[in-house]
């Protein structure tokens, strides 16, 4: 065969639910030179990687550092180390990630207890204990569900977990880099997240972080973990004082990761916790001026993504297709039972700015109109008013 | 804690056993906007890599994509796919890689037969044979042993293959990209490879391809895949025409990959091995004017590495500091009971070249010469004669 030409990817504006706008400084050390993975260069980038993603995640945890692989290879690393066959589970099921934790946790052998609620929901500690019977190994949790834009209050969580005798396992793919952390302080005992949601590296990476009990759960393993190439055990000693060759690290993805954490930690973690709250603050007022109505109650909304219900009448995939078409601008469609009925909006890490939100209200009221619909209100005005207020 | 400064990795010239010297464009390629991963214009890519991978691997086969995780996580794919518990599979061990595949394997449950042989040497059919008991499910070889240079002559497996009834899954990590790969004519059914290494392409994806066979044997399995982030059946509906979500695609990476399987169809398959092995050639040539001795007899050698034995009263990580320190030069040193006595030299996709063959050769002079050696003949003109001849 003939080889294609070069790629030319044309420059979108990310704001569906991830992968997020990528900063140019971020795109930039992807392309330094490749070391090495025993390189002594490298080796100090990955000490300044853990260093980072401890700050960012709230945890002195030793067990801290990016596996190599998208954020479900993270939920994935933490089944396999922490279950073995027979292992009891309380997963909270409220969209697609709770959905897959609990497929995950099954294929490890485990026993698996869902507790149901509906999508856009979260779970009270009334609902999550309601739900149990008897005792758990690991109760599994989504902090920040991406499907449906609902974000959890880990309290509910760590009671229940407490009370039922449970590591508490928390989904923060859409929270670490969004919101000031504190995983020590919440005592989560296993946290996974991805690289390419508010901390806008691109996706490939997933960072995790173990605390010392969940540590000496898998220390005291009786089989073993049934992933090679997530076996915490074997990674720990390339990511520690050993540097034992486990697999080849993925370099320049850790170079990219390395910039990201860096901006987090330059802006500041409240300082972006804060950015992120007030255009997505914005966004809603805009979107409430159309008469477009949030999934998720407020108070139990997520501030990096916004769930919207697509109006009744209006084709879901022709509004997107036009504001990629028209504007550059990716918004995300639903999944499950709010796929064709909802429309996914991420203001992640460097995508959440004003521009962005003005140039997303923009977009949608154009839309709206090439469908013929009459918005009610003017949402710029409203996003306005917003971040006046 | 206060931010690192950005990094600044230092341009060494690597030539380990990987990851190899990156092209420039490659480098660029990564560098370029992040797309949405069901974005049209990434969908193109996307089709783009899988065409350009099937032309490179040598096959037709429909499940040819890269896996979003590095080599390692390739090895693991064929093996949980392929196998149920009480499966019963031969492995080929004179490695790391063997020795990782034998381990993989029973972590899926599966009744393992190791047939050993020693590192450096490779396996005939007789070898295989008798190492063999009654049928098996799988057989699994390594075609480019990467910890100890040896090149597995593959109808050797294929042959005892099929006598034992097994599906043949093949290591291709260090041959794809440095020699003309045919899966489907040398009868394949499950190959894995990596992209640092004569790919050119940072490490991070794991490209693999599955036989028809292969792929049967897959949608008849009784049991699930006992990883779901590797689970093909699910991917393949991502790669595939529906373009189903399963995990989000290492997007950045996957432009690596393109530009660096281009290079390879720009430059041609037959002329790039055959550059792999003038390069090596020349190599081994200056290695031994040096009174350097190869770790694997001539014509089971691989040429994208070449092992080699470190000289009595030399110190490995001392010439290795020093080429690193003085050169920029990064070669590896040797793995199990390689390690202290063994250097793996890489010559590797875009690394293999001339003038890389030249350096390596005169810093290993200047290296051995540091430590108070004579070195009794003069490799630079050893290795002119080998491109003269």
């Amino acid at each position: 065969m003939s080889a294609p030409q070069p790629i030319n990817p044309p420059a979108r504006v990310l704001l569906g639910p991830g992968p997020s706008d990528v900063a140019p400084s971020v795109l930039g050390a992807l392309a330094k030179p490749t070391l090495g993975h025993l390189d002594p260069a490298f080796l100090e980038i990955m000490d300044q990687v853990r260093d980072m993603l401890r700050e960012v995640f709230g945890t002195t945890n030793e067990l801290t550092f990016p596996m190599s692989g998208t954020g479900s290879a993270g939920m994935e690393t933490c089944f396999v180390n922490l279950l073995e066959p027979g292992d009891r589970v309380l997963v909270g099921v409220n969209g697609v990630f709770g959905t897959r934790m609990a497929d995950v946790a099954r294929r490890c052998g485990a026993e698996v207890t869902e507790v149901a609620a509906e999508w856009g929901t979260t779970f009270s500690a009334d609902q999550l204990r309601a739900g149990a019977e008897g005792t758990y190994d690991v109760l599994a949790i989504v902090h920040a569900e991406t499907s449906t834009g609902a974000h959890q209050d880990l309290s509910a969580a760590k009671t229940v977990a407490d009370e039922v005798g449970a590591l508490l396992l928390v989904d923060c793919v859409t929270s670490l880099g969004g919101y000031r952390m504190e995983l020590d302080a919440w005592g989560v005992d296993a946290a996974y997240s991805g690289t390419q949601k508010c901390l806008s590296c691109p996706p490939g990476l997933s960072p995790i972080s173990f605390s010392a009990r969940a540590a000496a759960r898998l220390a005291n393993r009786k089989t073993p973990v049934q992933s090679w190439y997530l076996d915490l055990s074997l990674i720990s000693n390339y990511w520690g004082s050993d540097r034992a060759y486990h697999h080849t690290a993925p370099i320049n993805m850790l170079y990219g990761l390395h910039e990201a954490l860096r901006l987090v930690l330059v802006e500041g973690i409240d300082v972006r916790a804060q950015r992120h709250r007030r255009n997505a603050t914005a966004l809603v007022a805009g979107l409430q001026a159309m008469g477009l109505e949030p999934r998720v109650a407020e108070g139990e909304r997520l501030f990096p993504l916004t769930a919207v219900a697509v109006p009744d009448g209006v084709e879901d995939a022709a509004v997107r297709r036009y504001l990629l078409s028209e504007y550059g601008v990716e918004i995300g469609g639903g999944l499950g039972p709010m796929k064709g009925n909802t429309w996914r909006i991420g203001l992640m890490g460097s995508g959440s700015t004003r521009r962005n939100v003005t140039l997303c209200l923009s977009g949608l009221r154009s839309a709206l109109e090439a469908q013929g619909r009459t918005v009610p209100g003017d949402p710029l005005a409203a996003a306005a008013a917003a971040y006046a207020g």
